[in-house]
């Protein structure tokens, strides 16, 4: 089948790859339709490589995607061919003790798209389980589909919040990643969000997505923002989306006594961490890894009107012209979000 | 200053009332702009009491109330004269042990406005303490600063419910505090609220509120319907809002695996509990009281766009006419849900 | 090989029957050793049924059960031959959504030990999953580990109670499954446990399992006991483990405000809840069904030394006695808690 | 009166002060017994301040205190002339916003005893609120009740951390706090606790204390005793009561996935906090600052007998010889663990 090959860092491919995929009995095969150009898809075709995975073989990019169902197996009963979908990238192990604990995310022996020595799905078609695979509702299109993988981790960031009705949080950075994450704490529950960043393009967008407040770092001060709109409280919730190492390191300071906060980014280095500073708070923190059990949740909220994801798809290219994506992608201007690439039905 | 007064059950006067108010240091005075007429009003006007509570010498009715302060006591810190404000009806002592948990609303020796023997604010001026004294954001009017008090009772429904983003809940009863509760469920995190009641105006209301599916439970199968919207797997929660009995008793019938039910109606005897039904799903029951701590959510979403309550309030009177008033709410048609009264600037 | 059999209500037989059972490569065989019996055994024997579940062809009985494994399947890595284990007796399908939500305690597709039309295990040897699997400590007998199934029950009471440390807790029956309740809450935090019963014998033996106050409701008030106890506040927490009406119809009467109520007792009819009792406490209520994820740590509080269920175990009869086991276990005096029956090594 | 009195850094006199405090309606008064010398105590007396708080000013030390009461207020209804009991040294504003919600610890206005400008309570008589002063149960000792203080600490760090029944906690630090936190987490509900110090004695003291496994970290790894002890998974709790900045940085290594690590210690500087450490595991991370709502439930589990703090007093003093406490509790043998010093009756 035709795929978007890696062939090692910076030189991509679109060409034929030999993959012969077996449909078990709770498997589906599916027809790709789109596919989002994911961050760490960009890493791996500019480096190579994330941390300890290492691209030494030719590997198949992509891994947030939709599709048509074109054949399921014989235990399958809750799809049936021709179901619009979008898949979770992550296959993990049911009988793995986290996964029997409800945590699949945190099973070490999860298999995961474009993750060296897996596949991405940046091709025509994939064998997949069934369990994570979800039927689109009938007003999601497949466009929005294939953005329920990035919305899945604000999803879950949202989750681990526990959020009480009318929170106001605090979102540092304005990425992909802080976007969805502010989309899905107002779906959540939450008043407000504030958003942080220091590109004014990317803030200014994210403005247009709800009541979401966005300050510039550079020249506004996050702490007076959230005191002035909390009567000098502080902000129930802060999720760090950023991963930069001065906003993570900072977290507690716009947190209202008994708040909560969210590692959603993954800073390069150890941060440096005020104890005392989440102590006279009691600041609840957690960290999340991927997510679980989320997908059903955000279909949920987009299908019933309560979280719009449509304004991020901001660029969307033909297969054909995947590595021109990839080339885009790489020096985006701070007005796009997600590029998107559409295979042929 | 002129109220009105209950002198017993079934005769009302508007009519002046010697009440002295001295303002304390933690005090403010407030000018009486907007009262809603709640459903206990309408018990103690028709029947002169409500279980142990019964009206003994003549009583003012009323606490939905909104209004503007005119005096602070000197202690007050957070709000000033000409601010717009709603107001907690309730009243607890802040040493009692309940109170010192965080649980105000449990501590059993809370004054309540308009329970017997303390009068409610269906009059021109009141003396409130600040702390159950809410600031009005500048978009929120004073008509739905009223409404505050009976939608504080379906946001903390929601606050006990500890929804998880997406989750898909279920009220049963569609009168004002079903309505409610929906709207602070939606609003909570829920991406679709199913709403149950025997008469079809009310839910042909309550659907244009949101994602709302109105179930008539006289021709339709609540069980059928919420499998359908779920897969076969069930409600997350199961918000019990109409007190009747057989509802109550069916709670557990749409529920889902593992979710949670909010008992919030009154049912007026013990109702039929299955034990073993609630055992196999392994279901979390809630029950609340009154409310506390939810006045700033509720104004936070109503004033970020996220909660509308205006749809609700049919029906206002001036207060000239506040007999006429409860005459209308005593056979209020099914297409009117809220009625208020209106106390000239 | 050889097993008690339930041939019919009223009829057991110890002979052979004939039970092939291959070892797949995440199984274990194991040669039974210790086999409690349970209330639910004696049901069957007398009666031929429990609800639903009637016995229709002859049906080995037991299912708290300990052995020594024999083989191991050849992905087993945790367990080898000769290694002391007790078993979870139900066998979830780990691919259900309740599995993969970390409850496969409410798959309704649960296989469980001596339910019809499933056979227990008082018969010389089992294979089973490894997962459900459990070695005992070093330190921990045969006869403790057949005793972990029951104490699982009130182990997961205890960890639905969200017990703080230091909690009071009231268990309203004393028989088994209100000792390993008590049992468990007093390891898992509470500081005293109150416990009702009708028979003074088992209230007196209950006693002198730890700090345990016995209430005979017969001549006793329990509410003024814990009141007595908690300075009028009342009980953090009342697990309901009689399964009897009056009892369960009373769970919010010893209860604080904001307590906890757990009902593991199985009411043969619904019960007469008081809804606004439980209001006016807002109490949480929670059900359980068996149990999920306790047994290891169940047994990690045995081998630690912080529970000790070894006075529990009164009589003991050995396999070629089982007959003997079930006649005394239909008459048992007050004095007797857990009958147990031993196979030879 | 008689004091204690820190004339200022390394000056300690013993000598009458004048302190007059008048008997508030809800406040008693009370004749002190026992006082516990505490590490900011000796932090006062060498180095003249603790961080932003520096002794200004002649001030009398000591809060850990238990004492009998003498007076009453005319509105106190729980206590009585005669009563022995301990006290909260904190004493917060009811009406904050923190104390409102029930986290009075988090109220910055608290009023804390030797904290500058605040008198302790070394020294022979203090008036106190009622609502912060606790009846020793019959077999609770004065010098227990003044080591319910450091207690609490370790008792709010274990309600914190969500002890599940079972449960394997790592303690981090063998002194005084890591003791109290090892005990609370026993009486909470852990099965085992692992403890860590480079000082052998204080890890052989803590070892006779229950279930504690000791780890001296200068000659053993801790990663491998808890893997050990817990099949590869890691432990469900990390209590971090070191302080030390290798320790706090190191919190998510012995973890288990989906465990939870509480911070009590309060390192000098930002700790090397691993981002991706906590998320590979998704930990919850818990702060306390000093506790609130534990006292009643420290003293349930010492009166009942499931916590023993007796063997932590090591070295009692004579009023008379309290400068000689101070200067013995300056260069403790590692033998000792708390200083006490009693005033006559």
């Amino acid at each position: 089948m035709q795929a978007l090959v890696l062939e090692k860092a910076g030189q991509l491919s679109l060409r034929d790859i030999d993959i012969k995929e077996t449909l078990g009995p709770h498997d589906v095969r599916i027809a790709i339709r789109t596919v989002g150009v994911c961050g760490s898809d960009m890493e791996y075709y500019r480096h190579g490589g994330i941390g300890q995975f290492v691209v030494r073989a030719p590997m198949v990019l992509g891994h947030e995607a939709s599709g048509v169902i074109t054949e399921v197996g014989s235990e399958v009963k809750h799809l049936k061919v021709g179901d619009r979908v979008c898949m979770e990238p992550g296959i993990p192990d049911p009988n793995s003790k986290a996964a029997r604990l409800g945590m699949y995310n945190l099973d070490p022996a999860v298999r995961f798209w474009a993750t060296p020595p897996d596949h991405g799905i940046l091709r025509t078609s994939v064998v997949h389980p069934a369990d994570f695979t979800f039927k689109l509702p009938d007003n999601v299109s497949l466009a929005e589909g294939a953005l329920i993988e990035p919305l899945a981790i604000g999803m879950h960031a949202a989750k681990k919040a526990e959020i009480k009705p009318g929170d106001l949080a605090v979102v540092t950075g304005a990425g992909t990643i802080g976007m969805v994450t502010a989309l899905a704490a107002l779906a959540g529950g939450c008043s407000r969000v504030v958003i942080t960043d220091v590109q004014q393009p990317k803030l200014e967008l994210a403005a247009t997505f709800g009541p979401i407040t966005p300050v510039n770092v550079t020249r506004q001060n996050l702490v007076e923002v959230v005191h002035g709109l909390t009567d000098g409280w502080g902000a129930d919730i802060v999720f760090e989306a950023s991963g930069n190492a001065k906003a993570a390191a900072s977290v507690f300071e716009p947190l209202c006594p008994g708040g909560r906060v969210v590692f959603i980014g993954i800073p390069p280095e150890p941060v440096a961490y005020n104890v005392l500073a989440a102590q006279v708070k009691e600041a609840r923190v957690e960290h999340i890894f991927r997510y679980a059990h989320v997908y059903p949740r955000a279909l949920a909220l987009i299908g019933s009107g309560k979280l719009d994801v449509k304004p991020m798809i901001t660029n969307t290219f033909a297969f054909k012209d995947s590595i021109k994506a990839f080339e885009f992608a790489v020096n985006m201007p701070p007005t796009s979000v997600k590029v998107q690439i559409e295979l042929a039905a």
